[in-house]
């Protein structure tokens, strides 16, 4: 795991900023919004509200054992999954329990975060450092999650928290794939600033020579997939793929219905038409594999996506970004925040480049790539039960959504999922 | 079904006490308490708010083809199981739906109280008058599922609505069994007053001889079934009893746990050691079953136990009541109502003997019995996918419980559940 | 249970034409078809070769203390369902049993049969006849249960051991349904002869006057119901009908498919068309009820069933049979074997009728009855883990089909299964 | 694919030589063994025989449009996967079936080695040629499940076919880990002789420094393991291993059981106790991941075995096999096949030796690796719907176990399986 390099003042800023931004998310939510689990795979706002805050609970008793602990510290319920915290409260019941009720859980997640305050902003070692940060980007990942849970309960149903008013696409010629030359890159995290530790250590592979697209698939291109019966021809699937799109009766991505014979999406816009150039979203793996392989294309690995996306092959060096190495400005950063939950076409950014020339790779749809979720060369775990315990049987996505607090967007990270989910916000693009 | 001979008068005011009853149940909970279902079987309470409002406003529509629907009239949701109305909203994922939003069906309770009131008030044609009754009675077997449901929902976690506070066993000798004297005999309903189509029409039936236990089986007395290793001998047991408790790891009736060695049951008043001298309740028909073979006897048939109940051998005729032919008087009735929730210890009541001699039979537990949940000779559907479409695959229970509202007891009242069912407020007593 | 009277001399001849029987059953029989099981709910008939052996090895254990068992004597293969006897195999697995091996069990069935012989010939103690008797009519059940899962294993695959020669129905007016005064009647087994022990005891009913067809629903008759939309019409359903119904993608009888526009079935015969005077067969109780209700009728109840084949008004007393006293006289009882397994039109057999003029009760299929299998008032079980531990959720059958032994057909015996059962031969006339 | 260079003279050879080995796999089988379907994984070997052969007719089909098929060459029973050959019976239902029969199947096999023959023998194109040769090594992949499948049919049930005689473990010093510098490296098949399209093309793969066991784990080092408490330790294993062994109750490797405290084995030998020096076999991957992280290891990378096996350091080239260019010598491959069946100790065949000193890498049992079935970059679809549609969610497997043909061993072999299965002649060695 990396070296955790912010000051406490900027551990105290991200601390507070995080705390907000969780409050804004469900500031806008009726009683049962908070209530209510609308699949095995979600969970209820007000389970969000309360894990994100009992892992803080979790980190303050580790740096301190002396620290005075709530009477939700050892509550099943918030639990997730450590074993090593006891039995977990199963998951797809968490919209069964009435108890901890709504009030108890702000009033917990407020409670914790006046705890946090002076833990922040004081003296920290190096571990206690580690991990307060470790939990500040846990928070992030759930904030995420909340986005997806709630376009789940059905954006049409509640007044959207968010308008959609995103940027029309430039009048440029967009460009098609790009050519990458092979060799030995290095890949991982390298440097400072927070990652977990599956982005570790920073390592060298070997690439052939590959093609990868200047941006994410569109619906547009996607519905040429549906209309040329994609869905229906077994050619195009990975027998696991053809079973599940069988067995769920998948005619196109989740929240995708027909209306009139035309194509909708339903998210937080309401029910819409599907804009053709907005990059295709909420997918399985095995859909994104199907249309790889009905367009004769393929998806890339994790290292070719990494390699696209930050390697600058002239100045033979990796980026820390696609654009450089200076993080998202303050405005983007605002920007990927203040969209939240939109989709922006294809083309919107053209200064997002990679020196590659591959456009939107951050921040817009996490992307499929074939490469399992397995540990880098080298890999010592960083935290008992947290990213590895997961390893095999999942997809590594790379990129980040709009949906991804701008705080956790970077290309080394590895989110990871199961090839038959789709209600995350994820896309993909081709290579070959 | 029986002629409905209430006036107009009493229909309104048993529809404002009905009203307000519902609305005094959930008067105590906090707002996750309305949205969550704690098993595939229970139903939100949101969900009972709404669903008792939305019969009426079925009626309302038969009543009168001009009538302004509201929006809610059509929904998926409210429509529990008919078919006639459309395809309703799946019943276990009643807890998964945020909307129609709590606030929104109380408010929608309140319009159609509202619609509801000169209705009830004015002059009324049989049939509207014979739908409203229905309606009104729906809504009292609603209640009953609401007390069923927040029990489940585990009442030690909020602050119980009733405190138990029941009359201790009076110093008596308790009676036995009794003998009662076979023969050519009717049972079902007969006379005036509101009763379900299924309880109807009276019949004759023929009786052997039988011997009834004077009282509902006790705590104390099942308690003896456990200790003699009853949930682990198969000979006890149906085959089809035996799977379920094997399946399902019965070792007790629901809601009992064994704490330091000694039963305690979780309901209303906490977690508390079992008490005796109550009547057992919240098991299966299997269970019941088990314990009569274990004890050398056997569950009485729903015309034995109604014989039991109200006929008069020296007067050779019928009463309407165990102790004669009056309601419950207002005291009595009040006492059910204020008193829900709780379990009465036997022999609290020796005034409620029937003729044969047998004691709380109504009001206490509902009792099962051997008899399959089917028409009564001559029957006559009385309304649409109300009652008859569950003959079948059910066994018939009597006397009601302390759960049930008072102007619904009635001895001839079929109630009916799947032999593996346990949350209701059900208990036995064995025949011979 | 009733008191065995055969004669040794009986037993041994009825044991030596069954075991003849079942032999005869499996001689047509490849390899294969021993082995295979082809549902869940059927066995392969290696299973039941050996079992019916092995209920008389647990006979003869209790006969006699000192009875050396032959190996397999503790075969949990073998077991169905006896807990005493230790853990069965599970029976949805008996098709994935290679060993013991139908070789071995050929062997077992002829090594039993010697064993048996000198004792069927001895002479008997009264406990002993009585054990003996039962596994010999325990032995015709499976002889039943081996045609239905021949049939199961599509009759059209293998050369069908018996063709159809069913004579053709007579040219006269048939009969409609029949009027039958109610009162005080006597139903259960009386007399001599072998029964079960849920025959058991001879007791009294009271019946309301009644209607009942004079012969079972035809397959021409059931047409119609289909034809008018009978499946797709919630409105003739039981609730639990109609989920088995979905859930099963019921759209005919089992057996059924509609070939060029035109219903066809699979037996014995073949593929061939439906014989429209033939009795329908093959359907569960929720298709019979259905179908009654869409007709404007009921189901009978088992009493009303019985008292409409059996008692003779004019005498004021109950025949055994519906045509008399007399047991099926040898062509007769010929018949029912020698045309095992085809069906014979309506008609067929006027003079079958019973004193109140209801033909082809016996022998031509079972009829369900809308009465749940529960004991009678006063029973006391006869066996253990017999029939009594099925009490309860299943339906009662009456009258035989033609592939029950004609030893084993009386108007008393209850035959029982679940209501979505259909593999049986099972029809059904309706009352009113 | 690689490139088919199979003289027709060494394909009919082969051919032959195929063929009778399947024959004599099931030459010992009674007639319910080729039936019997002991799991939803495994197959019948009547299927086997039939499937086999089948895949010839597809392949003749395909070589001569106006070939004449039999009439079995469209049985959807036969049909394993392939949608384009029409709708497969469900693989789970091949013991249901009875037709067709065993008598049938091996008539069709014979029959379709009487075609085949003269195909084999003449001159053939390179297409023909191609398939023709999948087809040889297709069979050969069932003839080792068909082992699989005949010990999970429980071994000790019936006489085995081949007796364990292996070898002592000779008495030296057996080596301990090897330690392998990394580098660029060439994996994949490459030169001449036949390969699956899976394991082309060669390409370069990026490895780091690494050590490798010089040995598969043993059943004496695996009980250490167990008995630590392994399998009740959540710590060791993967959360999706975790709860595949919760819920599978899984305490020890497949048939293994506990008798009189020690640990058996149940296998071609009959049940006996584990030999502490034979390699650990017939688990699933998560058992082995979970071994290797308690003993503080993991589980090596396909490229990374496949590098220990073949790459000779000293000569900066790959080797074809571990102990040279040359296939197994006849006595080799002799004893391969004759001792089908039995695992050898560890230290048997320091002869075998890989240049890095890895010993029994292959034909022993195939060893689990971390690598996900994904395809190499630049791969082609040789055939379809062979391999390439199983891409993802399952591990590689390389080595080959001692039920691999000897003709299809080769250290490029990919093999793979599903994490959780088990039944597999599996083990593995780790890495670090």
């Amino acid at each position: 795991m990396a070296t955790i390099q912010e000051q406490s003042g900027g551990l105290a800023r991200m601390l507070e900023q995080t705390r907000a931004m969780t409050q804004e998310l469900v500031s806008v939510l009726e009683p049962d919004d908070y209530v209510v689990q609308t699949a095995d795979y979600t969970s209820p706002q007000k389970w969000h509200v309360g894990h994100v805050s009992w892992i803080y609970e979790m980190v303050m008793r580790r740096m301190d054992p002396s620290y005075e602990a709530t009477p939700l510290a050892d509550s099943p319920y918030l639990n997730s999954y450590y074993n090593g915290a006891g039995t977990p409260h199963p998951k797809a019941d968490r919209g069964r329990a009435a108890r901890p009720a709504t009030g108890d859980l702000l009033a917990y997640f407020e409670e914790i975060t006046q705890r946090l305050r002076p833990l922040a902003s004081g003296p920290l070692g190096d571990k206690a450092a580690s991990l307060l940060t470790l939990a500040v980007h846990h928070e992030m990942q759930h904030q995420e999650l909340m986005v997806y849970d709630l376009q789940h309960m059905l954006a049409s149903d509640y007044a959207p928290a968010r308008r959609l008013g995103a940027p029309a696409p430039p009048r440029r010629e967009l460009p098609k794939s790009v050519h990458i030359r092979g060799g030995v890159r290095e890949i991982g995290h390298a440097g400072g600033g927070f990652c977990y530790d599956v982005e570790s250590p920073a390592h060298r592979v070997y690439l052939e020579d590959y093609e990868i697209d200047a941006l994410p698939v569109t619906c547009g291109e996607y519905e040429k997939f549906i209309a040329d019966g994609g869905y229906a021809d077994y050619r195009h699937w990975l027998s696991d793929g053809w079973d599940a799109a069988r067995k769920n009766s998948w005619e196109a991505p989740m929240y995708w219905s027909s209306v009139g014979g035309r194509w909708h999406v339903r998210d937080f816009g309401g029910l819409r038409p599907v804009n053709p150039d907005e990059p295709v979203c909420c997918l399985s793996y095995y859909e994104a594999d199907a249309y790889a392989r009905w367009a004769g294309r393929r998806l890339p690995t994790e290292a070719e996506w990494e390699v696209a996306a930050c390697y600058d092959e002239s100045a033979a060096r990796r980026l820390a970004f696609p654009w450089g190495d200076a993080p998202p400005e303050p405005s983007r950063a605002n920007l990927l925040e203040s969209r939240i939950w939109a989709r922006t076409p294809v083309g919107s950014y053209p200064d997002s480049a990679s020196p590659s020339g591959c456009e939107q790779m951050i921040g817009d749809v996490w992307e499929w790539t074939s490469s399992e979720f397995v540990p880098y060369p080298g890999f010592e775990s960083g935290f008992e039960e947290y990213n590895d315990k997961w390893f095999g049987g999942q997809k590594v996505l790379r990129g980040g959504s709009s949906a991804t607090p701008g705080a956790s967007i970077r290309p080394t990270y590895r989110n990871f999922f199961r090839p038959e989910e789709r209600w995350m916000f994820a896309g993909f693009r081709c290579a070959a």
